[in-house]
């Protein structure tokens, strides 16, 4: 698949078919590309759980569900700031997380490789986040990034041993979608883009 | 260009050609990559700024070198942590700044949105910003994804007028590289991999 086409056409994909398994090599294609992603000095910091043991999976939705649950609160405060169809399907995520094939969860140690501060250490896990969720759009597998989890993160790194030292950054369900591929809604460019100086509208001078 | 040649090929390229100017249409093409990066609740909090003015750069080169002076210590500190070819090429980067045709500065208001804490916003920052460096890579154009500056942010932001409110998240030079494109190193996935609890090597169970 063409890069522009895959970053075109993958959006979050939150209802996943319970019926349809993800094969082992396609985790694994996902993996690799995600691998790829761009860290700080090459330091690769990064460590991927994948989640497909169905007691696991049930035990972090539970969670997942209360998280989202507190979450959705400040869209529920302040209506119009989120699509209803975002919120609908980000609903039936959180009802149904554990019957996604499979979960990815990306960690990192806090500070790990030379001179990474938590806040530099986010440039680099999300990038190759973004390389996952584009290698399954290629494959035909539905992803989402969420995040919500980290309301309840102890819990999280709990059910699955994770270590204090380690952070975690992203919770992925993959599976097939069982809705069509299609573009997101966005802001036109010329409105969320800057030349030379804050508040210069545009990418470039006109 | 197939989107796993993009992820895969993909480096950052440090060393770019001051005398090769990046056409504006790239310059949109790119952000409007990056626009299809994934964000919370879709509500788009990033903001793109585009600098070609000489002495902005020239401004940004000046804190960039003394961040990179700063952010560098680690590293020599601890041999054998980073290559030593990434570690000159991010000299040169910092010595040379300005001369890159195009910088691109990410930057997002903390707390945009509904319900984004700061942690929860870098995941609907950085995987845009990798959007954008794959749609680089596609047309040509190399780039490194940096976050130096942040040791000095309070004086990039008043370079750039910001407003405090607005927090940066990358840096990210832009122009054509004089090296070759190529496959960075990087770990064997079941190395960096575990299935359903952490410390089980791999990604499935075997």
């Amino acid at each position: 698949m063409d890069v522009f086409e895959a970053m075109w056409t993958t959006r979050s994909m939150r209802r996943l078919d319970p019926d349809r398994d993800v094969s082992d090599e396609d985790v694994r294609t996902i993996l690799e590309a995600a691998l790829r992603g761009p860290t700080g000095g090459n330091q690769q910091p990064i460590r991927w759980l994948v989640i497909r043991d169905a007691e696991t999976k049930r035990a972090l939705q539970k969670v997942y569900l209360r998280c989202w649950e507190k979450g959705r609160k400040p869209y529920e405060e302040k209506p119009g700031t989120v699509a209803p169809n975002v919120l609908s399907s980000a609903d039936h995520l959180a009802d149904n997380l554990h019957l996604a094939p499979v979960i990815v969860i990306a960690c990192a140690c806090a500070g790990a490789g030379a001179g990474t501060s938590r806040r530099r250490q986010d440039a680099s896990v999300y990038p190759s986040v973004q390389n996952l969720l584009l290698a399954a759009r290629a494959l035909g597998l539905g992803t989402t990034l969420t995040t919500a989890h980290l309301l309840e993160e102890d819990t999280v790194k709990e059910i699955l041993d994770i270590p204090e030292r380690v952070t975690t950054y992203a919770l992925i369900p993959v599976g097939y979608p069982t809705g069509r591929w299609g573009e997101a809604k966005r802001r036109p460019l010329d409105e969320v883009s800057y030349h030379d100086r804050w508040g210069r509208l545009g990418p470039s001078v006109r």
